[in-house]
């Protein structure tokens, strides 16, 4: 199924997406100590100290040869002012919200989800848990993170950190210049990794995370017909990180990712900047 | 002298601008300790070792009213998709890369310096020294970051971090929603605090600051003829921040920058999230 496809797809779950939505405001109002209303910064628990000596990059370059889910360019810039005939270099850019290493804020799934300007900042910086499919990927590339991909984390690197991001390390990176990146087939389906619904439904029920990040160009898997981790981690008031870079060095615990999302007032998401510390 | 004014006397100064970059050129080559060239990621020192435990946001919300340098708005976004009639929300954005709070990348103001893309990582994560104006930016709003105040600095600090991100505290960010931000006058020159020559040439000579940042609309105060300060600090290798928020809050010394810059490749600058660490 192609991109278009599946969008036409998701028009045609209206009503099945209506009742997730419901499902959702009511995990939404049980998982507010996951993410936090917007007045909820002052009752956050203090952060455990973190002590950190590295800074490493998680974010592609961006330009218009990004890969996109749709197919078609995200990106674009234009020169406005140029050093020879103006004095100084200014573009101005053209921007896709959901183009390059970038954020999916909780309205991009709902009606009255948190936007990506209201995230409370203490959300944008968190613990990272790193869940390794790679061998399962490299089998299958509809492989997807599952509720045993998460218990095997925890069995090896002991409960997952309160109010982290847990992220799918799939190896999907090292193909973002290639079309294997989209992976499409005969038929446009595109085939990448991505999260299980049950690996998310867990982590909203069992897990105080705040937000989950792929290597890959979505949260669902490629094949996926229906958006449903989208809908149902987003409308639970997490935020999601699509097409990260870098986590193939990053250990499976220990590093802390700060998320530099864009801050644009009603945005539903937007290339952002995102490092591991360590 | 209004914003384009500003500009056809930037076109006017190009033969001044040219020796200057020439000066420019000869800076940056002895300041690759402070910036790093492109390779010189490998060769850079181990940061010191920081102990954190809470972020805060310097980034102010960005909108078509955000205000800017030139006047004319440099934000806009419109909807592709929306929820009830695609299920999910998308906007595409219209960015000046000059608008919110945002990065200069070296590219800005230079024939070949570093574009925002190509800013070393390691460069994105400083040390912050906040040099307190308030009082007399209060006073005159003309009123610039000198030698002085960074000697004070020093004086009651200690000498600058290695490495660090020295940022003007005047006080102007209590002013960004209203016309006093700009302060233009009847002749539509712009009254606001910035860095003085001087200042940044000191920084460039006798420290190892990465970066700048300023609460106001340019590194150079609002009634700059010229762009001196762009025009010395940036192809100097050197970054700067402008329209930061929150810096009020912040300790003289002791927190931590993190700078969410955008990473287009190419790019002279671009609105940036940007954090505290303490």
């Amino acid at each position: 199924m192609c991109g278009a496809c599946v969008m036409e797809e998701v028009k045609a779950s209206m009503l099945s997406r209506r009742s997730l939505f419901g499902l959702g405001a009511a995990v939404g109002a049980a998982g507010l100590l996951g993410m936090g209303a917007r007045p909820a910064a002052a009752a956050a628990p203090a952060a455990e100290p973190v002590t950190v000596s590295t800074i490493s990059d998680l974010t592609h370059e961006l330009s218009s040869e990004f890969p996109t889910f749709p197919g078609e360019p995200g990106f674009a810039m234009e020169r406005k002012f140029g050093l020879e005939k103006d004095g100084f270099n200014l573009f101005v850019l053209t921007i896709d919200e959901h183009t390059g290493t970038h954020m999916d804020a909780p309205l991009h799934f709902s009606a009255d989800g948190l936007s990506v300007a209201e995230i409370p900042v203490e959300k944008l910086m968190a613990p990272l848990a790193v869940i390794d499919i790679r061998e399962k990927a490299s089998a299958n590339p509809d492989a997807q993170v599952t509720p045993d991909d998460i218990k095997a984390w925890i069995s090896a690197n002991g409960e997952l950190p309160a109010h982290c991001c847990v992220a799918m390390k799939s190896g999907w990176s090292q193909h973002v210049a290639t079309p294997k990146f989209r992976n499409a087939d005969e038929a446009k389906v595109m085939h990448f990794p991505g999260f299980h619904v049950e690996a998310l439904t867990m982590l909203i029920e069992d897990s105080t995370a705040v937000g989950i990040g792929v290597d890959t160009l979505s949260l669902d898997f490629g094949a996926s017909p229906d958006f449903i981790g989208h809908k149902t981690w987003l409308p639970s008031g997490r935020w999601g990180l699509e097409c990260l870079a870098g986590l193939d060095a990053l250990p499976a615990k220990g590093a802390t990712i700060v998320v530099g999302a864009p801050k644009h007032r009603g945005g539903t998401g937007g290339p952002a900047r995102v490092f591991a510390l360590t």
